[in-house]
């Protein structure tokens, strides 16, 4: 998707080698995209790479110089393959090390949990120097936004919370409106009188996502755009042209 | 992921508005990434952009040049926003034209149906020149290869179908083996006998997955490689190690 010019811009990056082994399906790119949309920015582009330190600092420097927003998930808990706080610190050249209040908050944590708050859990208070906290209220393991980069969990439950607290901060635009409709003709019949309806339509997006299902051909027409009456518009125009048809 | 060295690398690229919208949400980069995993290939990225025939050359000229295969889902219809086929014969010098054979194969289906060949349904024969065509037994429009770029369609059935078709015509390596043990631990006590382990097993990866399901933190701790043996004692170690753990 282009940005639409207006709004500000984003993309994410997933990181972990789990992805692209086929062994998790990532959830958060998704989560992410529908987020985005209620709060007016435009996700331009999603890229999965592995846990692999120069991949992950050529990704996020090229996204972070390209669009308002990189959000980004995987990678920050305790073990070995956890390395996206240092390889992110590497790539934009802030030192990374224990910060104080993010190791106070996990010391009390562990303290009220009769853990230890061993050498492994403390890894996760190293946060680049210059960065905001993101507050975790599910496991306190805090994220980081370090300029235009939020650095979040991969953790489903976890990324969620984190984006909960860091997207209020942050300045959106206006809200993406959609209106759908569903056409049980062939795309081959609607691409005409579509292609005819888009240029009559030009301040919105019209998208045709095409289904099979038990034998039945069709699509579904996406008006997307943020001026409720020209979607409004071209709503109608669509129930118009492909409403009355068989 | 990086690549073994020994395989094949392969990125893919998602192209479709309505994926970054939230509206739909993307199978077929997880499907991929397993299948390749079973043919030896290795999956090193996955892009998901929007249908802007800029952003579409870009990305496939990038990891075009970067990988030994690239895998496009999406844009191959019969509608106005299906511009992957231009987008990408623009992005390598290639005149797209309608094909005879693509154009002969539809011809049939539509006779057959008796459904007519319009303009519109013509559009998905016009193939880059110098493309091979990647068979549709679903639907009949087909996918092409351009050098070491595969362009099929983003509707999973059809995606899934091209595949099995392309992926017995590109050479692979050697599967990736892979291996798991749950660990009903908090991953801050996995990680450090976890780092030593993977020290002592450096021809495997290692990585942790934290969950944290009904109150109960743990980490499924993966082990992937080539050879079998170096996985086998891998897991045989990770056993010995967190297996006695209550």
């Amino acid at each position: 998707m282009k940005g639409s010019g207006a709004n500000p811009t984003a993309a994410m990056l997933v990181i972990g080698d789990e992805i692209l082994s086929g062994r998790t399906r990532d959830s958060n790119a998704h989560y992410l995209a529908g987020r985005l949309a209620q709060a007016g920015i435009d996700l331009c582009e999603v890229r999965m790479i592995g846990d692999d330190a120069g991949a992950i600092g050529a990704a996020v420097r090229a996204l972070a110089g390209r669009y308002s927003h990189v959000f980004t998930s995987g990678g920050i808990g305790p073990t070995h393959d956890d390395i996206t706080a240092d390889a992110i610190g590497a790539a934009f050249g802030a030192r990374v090390a224990v910060r104080e209040d993010a190791r106070a908050l996990l010391a009390a944590r562990y303290e009220r949990m009769g853990v230890e708050f061993n050498e492994a859990r403390q890894r996760m208070a190293r946060i680049p120097e210059g960065a905001a906290l993101i507050d975790n209220p599910v496991s306190t393991a805090p994220g980081f936004s370090l300029g235009n980069v939020h650095v979040m969990a991969g953790v489903p439950e976890v990324f969620r919370a984190m984006l909960d607290g860091l997207l209020p901060r942050l300045a959106g635009g206006a809200a993406a409106l959609s209106e759908s409709l569903r056409v049980e003709l062939p795309e081959g019949d609607i691409a005409g009188p579509l292609a005819a309806l888009a240029a009559r339509h030009a301040g919105v997006s019209i998208g045709s996502y095409p289904f099979f299902e038990g034998g039945t051909y069709g699509a579904n027409i996406v008006v997307r755009g943020s001026d409720a009456q020209a979607v409004a518009a071209a709503l109608a125009d669509l129930h118009e042209t492909f409403g009355a048809l068989p």
